[in-house]
């Protein structure tokens, strides 16, 4: 299989040569081949996702993405921007899943801001919608009546697009513990409403899954108070976008979560929740152990190894209980020293 | 001065109440008038704001508010249902500024999810916009090319809009700390590019405010990380409303913290930050503190008598150090006997 590893920006390279040291590890039958993308790209061919990097994303297997974002990008026009790179490729390839797991590892107690207690409880998947909502309707700049500047967004959804992400929440719920939750805000959006009720009919289909609905606040806030009541929250773009950082602090590090982005037929791209971190990028500082883990769940999801992810969880599992430690996590091993360890328990 | 009480559902009589004795006890010169607002004006007269509460609202200096929403009304059309009330309060009467102080009292260190120092550190006022973005732009249901279903809702703001909410914004840091942080989703929503374009041209009349910007996303996660970094935060509509139910639980409990709605005149509308719990209404469960301490905001902020303010804050601050707790709280106490333990201290 081909693997396209499309680095990016600022800790990108960092983190994503650790992971493709633990794959090397593997001796699996996988070819990789490298492209630019984000701001990295925009500097070299002033396209933040050039036509070759699509075309190698089209043509891989699997992509193993790092992060992108660039300060020295921000005053581009929003096209040439280095987040229009991920937001480009998960909607060219169709990628309307994003898998975000939130676990707390063992031994990792005392890196979560929430009592130690509160975070050992969480384990949930956030399975969020990537192709739609405000992210991609039509906006833009416009003057009103009274010729004031004004912003604008339109959020929507239609039934085809709910009805898919929403099928994946409740198969993944299935899989897993048996209860969903559908977060929305449908007491003021129809976007909303429309979510609800679609979502309600195809419960039907599931009736091994118990199915519940929250508001976004009052999820922003279980989140916080009881995160260990959520097994599978299903949202859209913008929620989940929120939702799935915050969930992911509840569990400790940023550092530690990796993320899917699927199509219908399990292509996916893999990259760590966290950004490029401009800040230490370079200083061999940061946590190589989201894209570590990122890689696992290509292999499981797309590569049809769930051995190999699980030799690779493992790996990280045991690396932590031994005490490995980044900055991030309170310790002092480089990047590379923490590539190390999670090398020396697979 | 006259106060309008609108009481609405669930738990709003029982809190309002005891909001209520605590201002008789002051002897203050004010004039109370209730009415009908929700699912208890709809159940009543058909409407969640009849013109008669309206009206009331209009005459009013102040508004004292308790919670709306009732699930019996939940399959009626959005027009109907309970949450208009107070969005259609918050339009009729401009009030386009919600202030969300949240910050954990003494005492209270237990009652937060987060670890006792990292909650203890809590101090931040959330300035949230109220009458804009998605909540009221053009919104409906329709159908697609494709003959689906779709639901659609209209994100914008207009420079005045943003412009009057980020001077409260300056001037609330300027009295504070000093440090003001925007959040917005700049790097995807061109309703955000224009909140921060606007935020930026505004920040060269205040010079003595330090400002910073943060997306939305990263801020969940920075809320619980390391909550104590934050002063003020100005925000839109839809992200204020996750955002301050995140910190006001980051903070210990919903049931602590209340809630100013103001317009340009400083005329507002007090609401405890919780809705209306139907599951404890009735049961005298509810913790009445939000409500009271947004009577005191009232006093502040409406009724020129911060001295009476301050009084009522300390004596919950007393109540709450001398160990009253409701259940929420982790204690005992029913509402009335915590209504009680604040009048002991006044
Ligand atoms: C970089 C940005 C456009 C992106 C998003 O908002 O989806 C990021 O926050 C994410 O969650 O992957
Ligand atoms: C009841 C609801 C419409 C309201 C809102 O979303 O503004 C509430 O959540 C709030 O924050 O006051």
């Amino acid at each position: 299989p081909l693997i396209a590893i499309l680095a990016g920006d600022g800790i990108g390279p960092e983190v994503t040569a650790e992971a493709r040291r633990v794959l090397d590890a593997l001796s699996l039958d996988l070819t990789f081949e490298e492209a630019l993308v984000g701001g990295a790209a925009y500097h070299a061919t002033g396209h933040p996702l050039p036509p070759e990097t699509l075309d190698l994303a089209r043509r891989a297997d699997a992509i193993l993405f790092g992060a992108v974002g660039d300060p020295s990008c921000d005053t581009l026009e929003r096209a040439l921007r280095p987040e229009q790179a991920i937001l480009g490729l998960r909607k060219e390839l169709t990628l309307f899943a994003n898998l975000r797991p939130a676990k707390l590892f063992p031994g990792l107690e005392d890196a979560s801001a929430l009592r130690p207690e509160v975070a050992a409880a969480i384990d949930m998947v956030i399975v969020r919608e990537l192709n739609g909502d405000v992210y991609f309707g039509e906006k833009g700049m416009r003057t009103t009546p009274a010729g004031l500047r004004e912003g604008y967004d339109v959020m929507s959804y239609d039934e085809a697009e709910v009805t898919r992400i929403a099928h994946l929440g409740f198969q993944t719920a299935a899989k897993r513990g048996g209860k969903l939750c559908s977060v929305d805000k449908a007491n003021v959006l129809e976007t909303s409403q429309l979510w609800r009720d679609v979502v309600i009919e195809l419960s039907a289909q599931y009736p091994q899954v118990a199915l519940s609905h929250m508001y976004v606040d009052n999820c922003a806030m279980q989140l916080v108070r009881n995160p260990g009541q959520f097994d599978v929250i299903v949202t859209g773009n913008l929620f989940g976008d929120i939702l799935s950082d915050q969930a992911s602090m509840c569990a400790g590090s940023i550092g530690m979560l990796p993320s899917a982005s699927l199509d219908s037929a399990g292509k996916g791209l893999y990259e760590p929740i966290h950004g490029s971190a401009p800040d230490i990028a370079g200083q061999g500082k940061a946590n190589p152990c989201a894209t570590i883990l990122s890689a696992a769940m290509m292999l499981r999801h797309s590569l049809g190894n769930p051995g190999a992810a699980d030799r690779i969880e493992a790996a990280v599992g045991k690396a932590l209980i031994g005490g490995a430690r980044t900055p991030d996590l309170g310790g002092t091993l480089s990047t590379v020293a923490m590539g190390d360890a999670v090398l020396a328990h697979l």
